[in-house]
Order: C-alpha cells, then structure tokens, then sequence
C-alpha cells in the first residue's frame, strides 16, 4: 500500500497552528508567579523578613534542570537504538517535547496555579510541566517509527490533556500522593501508549522487521540516554517533595532502589540466556525499573532496605516483561510496544502504585512523628482522615489511572488511525529517510591516503574471486559494478 | 599548494609561552575573592551575622556548571557534525576554552573585579570566564574545520581581548543591560567570526566539499551538543543576574523561548523542502536561537508571551537564514561560515539586541513597581534616567558590538592569514588526519565468527562473482569463508 | 586454549547473592539521617530555629549529582574506547558501580556514620559512596577487556572494602585532609589495580592486539567521558568539602588546574609526534590530570596560581607517562595498564599527595586567619599539633595508601586468577561478544534506495581489479593479498 508521507503542508500548518495557538493564550493568561515577578518579589521579602536565598528557585532549580535533562537527552537518546532511526527518535521527541510542555504549562497551570484569571508562572510549573511530557515521551516509546510527527502533535495535544484531567482528580480530588509519579506519569503514560499502539495495529509490520533491530553503535548512543535517566531519577522522584526532609528522603530511596534494580536486571537478563549472555535492550531498560517503582513512596518513610527490595523486584519484573510478556502482547494481544515501555512504564508503575499505597497504610506516627504524618499527607481541613483511608485512596488513584489510559488511548488512537497524518506504510517503518533529508554517504571507516600503506581488509574475500574472473568471462563485467 | 601542517614545534611552543604566562600572571595578580578565602569568608560571616548557606557559591555553582556543560559539550559536540572532523571539533574546541577561560579569568579580572592590585577570583568570575570563551566558541564555528590550533590559540587571545573592552564598554560605560549576552557574547562572536573567515577566504574550498558535509553517525553526535545546549539555555541566560526574581525570570524567559524556536524552526524547515523533509541542520540550530534572542531581555519584565513570540521570530529567521542567507553570503560576499554561526548567532543576537532596547523602554514602575525599576536597571547615583535613554544605550551598545566585531575581525583575520600557522590547504580542510594521529581501522560492522552463520551481505555483489567459482576448481572452495 | 566463559549460572548467582546480602543488611543496619528523617528533621528545624534550605541535601545535592555524573557517564564512556567493547565498558561499569554504592554505604557506614547500632543515610553518605566507587571505575580500567563481570563484582567487593579501612585510617587515625581523594580514590584506586592486572598477567595478550586499539567512532564516544570528568570535576573535589569558603576554594583551584593540563596535555602530545600530531588517548585521558592532582589540596589555600602550576605538571607528567612509562610498564615489569590509569590517576595521585603534604606545612595563620586555620585542619582537641606534623602525617598517609594497594592487590588479584571466574582467553579479550548477545548487523552506511544514483565507492575496487584480472594471471596470489 502506497502512503503519502510528504509533510510539506501538514507539518508545517500544525506546528503553526499549534505555536500561535500557545502564544495567544499566554498571551491572554500567564504572568510570573511572585517569586520570579520584579515588583512582588521584592514585597514578598519586605513582608517575610526573608532573604533572596528563600525564592523557590534555589530550592527547585538544580531538580528542575536534572528532570530537563532527562526528558530531552534522556527519552531522546533511549530511543535512539534503533538503526535507522536515530534522527526521528531524537528530534521527534524534541518536538513533541517543546510542543507537550507549553500545553502542559497552560493546561497545569488551569487547574493548579490560577489565580484571579491568571496563571502564575514559576520553577515549579515547569517541573511538572516536565513530568507531563515525560509521560508523553513514554507514550512515544510504543509507538515509536510508525507514527508521523503530524501524529505525535496530535498525541501530545490529548495525551497532556487526559494527563492533567487524571492528575487533578488523583492529586486534588482523591488527595493521592504520588512524587515520583509512579501512577500519573509512568502508569498512565505507559497504557495510553498500549492502547493507542494496539488501536493503529500495523498487521504487516514484519516487513519492516529487519530494520527495527539495534546495530552496535546505535545501542551505545542509546546507553547516553539509559545512564542519564538512571543517574538524574533520584532528581525527578524529588523534584517536587516538600522542603527539607521529604525532598532528601526522597533523592536517597531512589537512589537505592535503582542500584537494587541494576544486579536484578542483570542476573535475569543472563539466567535467561542459555550462554548467559547478557541483552542489550535489558541493561538500557529494566535497570531503570527501580526508579519507576519508588515513585509513589519515595518520599515516604518506605526505609533503605524497603527501596532496594522495590528495586529488586521491579528489575527482575521487568526484565521478565521483555523475554516472556512483550513478545505474548505482540503475537496474542496485537500490541506492538517498539521500546517495550509495558516492561520499563507499565509493569513497574503498576507496582510503585501499590508499593504507595502500603506504605501509606502502615505510616504511622510513630515513624514519622505526629506532626511528621500530618504533614507528609496533608491530614488537615476535610483531609482527616486514617492511613487507612488514604492507602484505599492511593489504590483507587491506580484504577483510576488505569481507566483513563484505556479509555483515553482507545479514543486517541481512533484520530490517529484517521488515514491523512502522513504515517508511513507497513514497510517502511523505522526509517528515518521518510521524514528527514538524508545525505549520501562513504563509509566512515578510516583508510589512510598514503598509498604505501596497506588498505583495510576487505569484507568480500577478493583472492579467490579474482582468480576466479579469468575463468569466467562470459560474465559480463557490467555485473561487477555494484 | 603544498602546506606545512607539521605544528611539531609551533604548537608546543605557542601551548607553552601561553600557560607560562598565564602562570606568571596569575601569580603576581589572582587572589582569592572573600567568599573563597578562608580568613576573610570568617570575617565577613561574623560581621554580616550569615550563615554559610549565604555564600555566593550556593547561589551561582548550579548555573556555573550549566553553562560550564554548554561551553565544553555543547559548543563542542555541536561542531562533530563533519564526517571526519569530529576529533577537531570537540577537541579543539577543548583546548581554546582551556586557555580562553585562562586568559578571560585574567582580563575580566582586571576591568571588573580588580582591588587593591588584586583579581579577586569567586564563582561570577568563573561564570563570566566561560561566558566570554562562548563566545570564542561561536567564532570558531564559522572558521571550523580552515584553520590549525595554533590559529586557534592566537584567535581566542585576541578575541577574549576584544570581547572583554567590548564588554567593559558596554556593561559599564554606557551601563547596558545584557543578562545572557545577545550582544555581548552572540553578537560579537558571530561577526567577528564571520569577519575572520571572510578575511580567510579560500578560493578552491570545493576541493574538499565532499568532506564539509555530515554523515548519520556525526549528525547524531551533534545532536548530543544541540540538546545540551538547548536543556541548559536557561542557566546560561539567568547565571549572573540578580539574586531572587531576576534569576528566576530569566531562566522562566528562555524556557519559553526555546520552546517556540523549536516548532518554528520544524515548521519552517519542512514548508521549504519540496518533499516536506526536516533538514537536520536546521534542527542542531535553529531550535536553538531562541535562546540567543531572549539573550540581552530574559531577565526583563518580558512576559511568557514575549518570550515565546521572540523565539517563534528567531526560530524562524534563523532557519530561513540557513536556506536563503547562507548561499548568498558563500557565493556573494565570500564569507565561509562553516557552521552557520550567522544564522544561529548573528540574526538572533541581534533581534535579541533590540528585544532588549524595546523591552528596556517599556519598563515602567506599574510593571516593576517603583524600587523594582531602579533595583532592575541600576538607576541610582549617576545613572539616574528614564528607560528611553537606557533603551537608547542599549541600542548604541548593539551598534558599538558589530563595530568592535568587524573591526576587531579584519585585525585579527589578517594576523591569521600569516602563511606560517600550520593551517592546510584548500584541498585538505575538513579532515582530522592533517592534526591528529590516526589508527588504521577495520569496519566497525559486527560479523559474526561463527562460520556457519552466514555473513553480512557484503556492499560488492558476490554473487555473480561467486558463479564464477564452479570454473576454477583449484580454488578451495574453504578460502571463500571470509 | 579454550576458556569457559558461559556465564549462565556464575553471573545471576554472583548478584542475586550479593543483592540479598545488601537487602538484609540494610535492612538491619541502614535508617535515614535526621536530616531526611521525617520526625527527626522536624524537631532538628524545631531546635535550631532554623529554615528548610539549613537541610544538608541543599548544601550537596548539586555537587552529589555531578559526581554521580562523573561515575556513570564519565568513567563508563571513557572506556569505550575499544572498538568492539563499548557495551561491557558501559555495561559493567554501570553493573560494578551500582554494587559498588550499596556496600560503600555500609562498610562507610559502620566506620562513618555508625549510632546507636545504626547507619544514618544522608546526602554525604551518598557522595562518600560514588567517591568509594570511582577508586573501582580506575581500577576497573586496568584490567578492561581481560576479566568477567564475575571477577569484577568480586573485585568490588574487595576493593571497596579495603578502601574504606585505609580512608578510616588516613581520614580518622592520622586525621589526613584528603577532599578530592588524590590519596585515598586516586592512588589507591590506581596502584590497586595496577597490582591486580599484573597478578592477572596474560602472556599471550599480542593475540588480542589487533581488537585493543580505538577506532574513529569508539574514540568520539569516549570523549563523551573525558569531557563530563572534566566538567564536572570541580564538584568531585569541592562535594565534601566544609561549607562556605572551603567548598567555594576547593572548585575555583580544581577548575584552574584543569585548565593549565589541557594545554600541558596538547603540548606534550604534540611535541613528542615526529610530525606534531596529537594522540587521542593523551587528548581523553592526560587533560583530566590536573583533577587528580589538586585533590588533596584543593580545598587548602593553594592560591590560583599553585593550581595551574600543579595542574601543568600533572598534565605533563600523564602525557609522558603515556609515551615512556606505559611501554616499559607492560614490557619490562609485565604490567598490562589497559586505560593507562598509572598515567591519569597513578602518577598524579602521588603528585596530588605530595602537594597536599606540601601545602599543609606551609598553612600559616597569616594566611588562613587563627581561627581559620584551625577550622580547616581541624586542630583541636587532641590534635594540637603544628602544620608540620600535618604535613608529615599526609607524607605517612600517602605512603600508607601505597602499601594498602600493593599488598591488597596481590590477595585479591590471586582470588581472581582462580580459573573458574569466566574469564576470556588470551585471544577473545576486549571482545563483547563475548559476554553480550550480538545481532547479525550490516553496514550502517547510508545508501540511497533509489537506483538512478550511483552508489557509494566501494572500498574494494571491485571493477578495475576485476577486468585486469584476467591479464594478469601470473601476478602471484600473495600481491592481491590486502
């Protein structure tokens, strides 16, 4: 089946369309929060007695620009394994990303900064503007070299919509906690992308099979986004903990979840082996699982060992998800998850949910203190209520979590089945000469000028062919030229 | 023509007598600033009743490591985009900022933080050292791949020379605003880079055409330099602004701004390419300008809306400038600008540059309140007048940085044009075997050493050849296993 | 001879059982800080009147994440260097190191941070434990590409304990100052592994040869290292320093002394090529010298000045290293340094000592001020000695670190020369296929699907050779030999 992929129009009106559609509503909305506004700022701290050091800024920012990171070099190079598909998985990523954080800005900034019809703009929104995209990016994992930009636009506008519907609910109406955003970020992220790779069900995508493998540089340049994730979640499970304690209680659990998850990933990965050799695609992934699985909890007294044994069991899970369950969804289910997200995002974001949720059942005064509990959950005003209670709460946000995805992907995928997004056929797939300008090119294999020396050894064995040629001359030599 | 690029001498010996001075120098005037000095640090906490937390290094270390990643990943992964000049680039790039931060630590020192007969070195010194050599960085990306390091070395004396009177001109003299530099850093080191290439001009460059050109590997490693530079942009533009709100706002601004160049610069792209097609030039560059144009302005009252129109217009300049303005400038004017520094620093810098003067008249006590104004732009003591006159100095300030870059650009251009610096010919730029040692290499492709498992198809076609095989019979079929 | 490198039970064994250890471990030792405590924390703000920002995380968070950097990024892609062992440099350093951290935390921990029959975590723990860990990644490139990931766990294990008992004894018995850990990571970390590799000596390694040189693109992945170490190693230094002025100090000298080895690096490299070229390994690995060498005195009053000087010298030295004493090393004393760490962390670890020792004799209360003085040695209470009894007990502690590294070498090298670890052949080192599972890949030259253009040239001449073939038929066979 012939597919137009020419953008030439669609791209350009939508990222058009789309950027002064921000512009003007920024335009009528955002203003700078308090803390970052020249008149407000300086009353604040006449009001407060306090010192420039007391602006949220120097709380946030060094978390923020970790999380940043993450979200551009992190899901961008993660991505970038695949052969042929370095360009789009990078630069991609980067669009949906500049596009997805000023609509979370806006959309965020509806339901949780607006004051007096003005969305105030500080450090912390664009934290968690961060972490909308984050999800986002996710998403882009499943369906990751079968989407045209036009679509992954398109995904982003909803995606960062349903986001922020479903966050307000768990966050503001079920006063769930959730930091790290075991549940919002990765449980949602990772089956709206399921769902909506399962709805544009490719059925001949096996003719592109050949080109959605890594070769060996592309998974290195893919280990720059595994470590860069790896070593920053401690950052983006903290980013937006409460001052002082919760935010370094936070760093430290994730921190020891993720080693955890690093030896569980690569004792599975070389158990299932039969050379015990390990996989590439587990040591880029489920070594992450970790930090997935302590979103919830991380800043809740969950303990160090606890944080190493949700590490544990997040890693082994995940590695278990590539070998057994991925290949299960793709050949039962029909779900092509081209990054295996449901083992990085799904499985272990289902268990950081209820890791969570336990662990808010079993915070106790007598571990936190009787002011630490309260302020840790926010048990005050309407919110008085047990532990109990608010695991239940934590446990209803999970399902909750889990029927927006479904619902929402299945409807988001319906627009993007829609056949004029400029989305490649079945057989060209995971390339990225569709959509981008492609030189080109020699081999960059290094052959010295100087003609004494000898030139590299050739990979077709030229000896016995050439003592063959004299034999042959009927061969016409037109079919020598490659 | 036949070149000497031989720098057996020339470089150790200009690496040499340049650290020795540098040696001699800091020795006779560097000293540590009082927040760096473990007497005086002492006394001033006693005096001020401070705590240590109010050291200036919590407030600015964040930022300083920010744009210290920009200045040496950044710039320097940027510039990997040649085939094979990718040791040139990122090493290069290495030993000018080595020595520039060196020679800018000892300039600045002298115009601003000069006491007693002494440099006093903190953290804003080092910030302002990696600022100035920022702009060296800019400059060498127009002379990229045409000239030798021991040029380099001269270049970056010279021109961190300039930069700093320029900047002392600017900063003091006519008491400019110019928080992330558009004029100061951009500005400048654009046309002084263009003007040092177009003084440099090789006629018979098209002899290595072949090699000015990217390959899938180099492009992807590019990347890695656009995404550092784009994620830590807010630091750059907020390092030395103002403690508090100023230095929030800044890093708010650029945000917003980056954001909007990214869908401009993807929006622009595909409308001109007749199939629709990104070209990844544009992306490694263009999605970066608007950091650039919210240079001079981001720690302004500019409004989150401003900032997104300000980079939507640079994003967007700066990618027309690499379709239409580049051509123009190679064909037309002879300005060789290998990396297209005018499109990503020139055009930007100077929308930046106005920005800045516009949003400077507009600054009024009903957005800043009325310390907030004084407190934004200094006005107190001699400097006691309305915005329009500081809008008129900052456009004066633009006017005087184009003057000093191009004047400053033919002194040094004609400098370089010395015939004895080691630099390569025409038919030999581009290349990094001229500079550095280089291995003889096989292909990096994996082939298995299983003999049973068949090779990669090879790039000759074998098999007719291998047809051929039946008729010599005294071959052993054996040796045709590679 | 034939080697059993299967893995399939040795290594999921190895870290299942290493990771219980660490779960129960911590589960009976390991609680958090008051500082991340949330009663604790509460009553700690309570007490002391004083603010959120106080928390220690504030203070060392920033300076945590860029050490961790260093580790994960910096460490693990320097090694890439070799052209077909880019996975286990990046892989099994990530494998070690997340090891590495949990049982830094607790052998640190009970020396450290031990009350009441606990291990308090915090912020400092965490740096502490990435510092022990870096002392491995140097050892770790000894013996790159000649041991299995078995025997690197076992050698973690090992290495991180004695590190911890001889920082006990340098750090609290002979009350050594070692901020940078030129002693204490660098030197031991390097005459550690020294010792074991030459334990481990393979007398038939030249099979190896050809696999154990750098090619293009390995070379630019491992600038990726070199160039996050470089960055970021001001904060290594300055990460545990005392706040305010040491901190601050600790990153101005360590960043002056990067600085002057870079130029020292290219001048030497330089100077020492019959035709002036540089050598990439000197570029990737003797830059970062000058890091190592203000270690020790980084945070004492070493002046500016004193850094370049020191910085300088180590640049140099390192890039000799490089040229005279690796070969003699491997020839003469049968010392296989595969990263050349006596060359980066060897030879200026002592360096580092000696000026430490150095300019703690010369620490004069005219310099530091009374008090400070006595605040940055910490001379009071039982250690009322002079600055020269410092100097010459950081002399004994330098002399003591070699000893620890001689002796606990030679035990642990002869653990790991045990045949049954895994380990590779002479023949198959530095080789990942070994341990990774490989894909089948070909050519990731870009070739243009559509067949009017001409495909790129060959590297074999396929057509020339092929039509002079035939008249030449007694051109004897060995000449076509490449």
């Amino acid at each position: 089946m012939e597919r137009n992929t020419n953008l030439r129009w669609r791209l350009p009106l939508t990222c058009l369309l789309l950027q002064v559609a921000m512009i003007v509503l920024f335009g009528v909305f955002v203003r700078y929060d308090p803390e970052a506004h020249a008149q407000w700022w300086m009353e604040k701290k006449r009001r407060n007695f306090s010192s420039d050091l007391e602006n949220e800024f120097y709380y946030r920012y060094p978390s923020f620009q970790d999380v940043h990171t993450m979200v551009f070099i992190g899901f961008g190079f993660l991505m970038t394994f695949l052969q042929r598909y370095g360009f789009s998985a990078v630069g991609f990523n980067f669009l949906l990303a500049a596009f997805g954080i000023q609509w979370a800005l806006l959309m965020q900034g509806w339901f949780h900064h607006f004051e007096d019809g003005y969305i105030l703009l500080g450090i912390e929104n664009l934290i968690n503007a961060d972490f909308c995209v984050a999800s986002v990016c996710v998403a882009f994992g499943a369906v990751l070299g079968k989407v045209s930009p036009v679509q992954l636009l398109i995904m982003t506008f909803f995606q960062v919509t349903l986001f922020t519907v479903n966050e307000f609910i768990l966050l503001n109406l079920l006063e769930v906690k959730d930091a790290g955003g075991s549940m919002t970020i990765h449980t949602f992220g990772a089956y709206f992308g399921l769902t909506v790779t399962w709805i544009l069900y490719r059925r001949n995508l096996e003719q592109s099979k050949q080109k959605q493998s890594s070769v060996y540089l592309s998974d290195l340049f893919s280990m720059i986004g595994t470590l860069f994730l790896w070593i920053y979640w401690p950052s983006f499970n903290s980013a937006v903990s409460y001052h002082g304690d919760a935010q370094h209680r936070a760093a430290l659990n994730t921190y020891c979840s993720l080693a955890a998850s690093v030896l569980a990933s690569v004792a599975v990965s070389s158990a299932l082996d039969k050379k015990g050799k390990l996989d590439m695609v587990h040591i880029q992934n489920a070594t992450l699982a970790g930090g997935v699985g302590v979103g919830t909890a991380a800043e809740m007294m969950l303990m160090p060992y606890g944080s190493l044994i949700v590490g544990f069991i997040c890693g082994t899970f995940s590695t278990l998800g590539f070998v057994y369950i991925m290949p299960f969804l793709e050949s039962r289910l029909r779900i092509q998850d081209t990054c295996g997200i449901h083992n990085l995002h799904g499985i272990p974001g289902i268990i950081g949910g209820i890791v969570g949720a336990v662990t808010a059942v079993y915070a106790k005064p007598d571990i936190y203190g009787d002011s630490g509990v309260v302020h840790s959950f926010d048990f005050q005003g309407f919110k008085n209520w047990p532990t109990k209670t608010q695991g239940e709460f934590q446990a209803y946000g999970l399902l909750l979590t889990l029927a927006m995805a479904f619902g929402g992907g299945i409807i988001v995928g319906l627009i993007l089945r829609l056949p004029f997004w400029g989305q490649a056929a079945d057989d060209s797939c995971f390339e990225d000469a569709i959509y981008w300008e492609m030189h080109e090119e020699k081999s960059t294999v290094y052959v010295p000028e100087d003609p004494t020396l000898k030139p590299p050894a050739p990979s077709v064995p030229s000896v016995p062919l050439a003592h063959s040629v004299p034999m042959t001359p009927l061969v016409p030599s037109a079919s020598l030229v490659p």
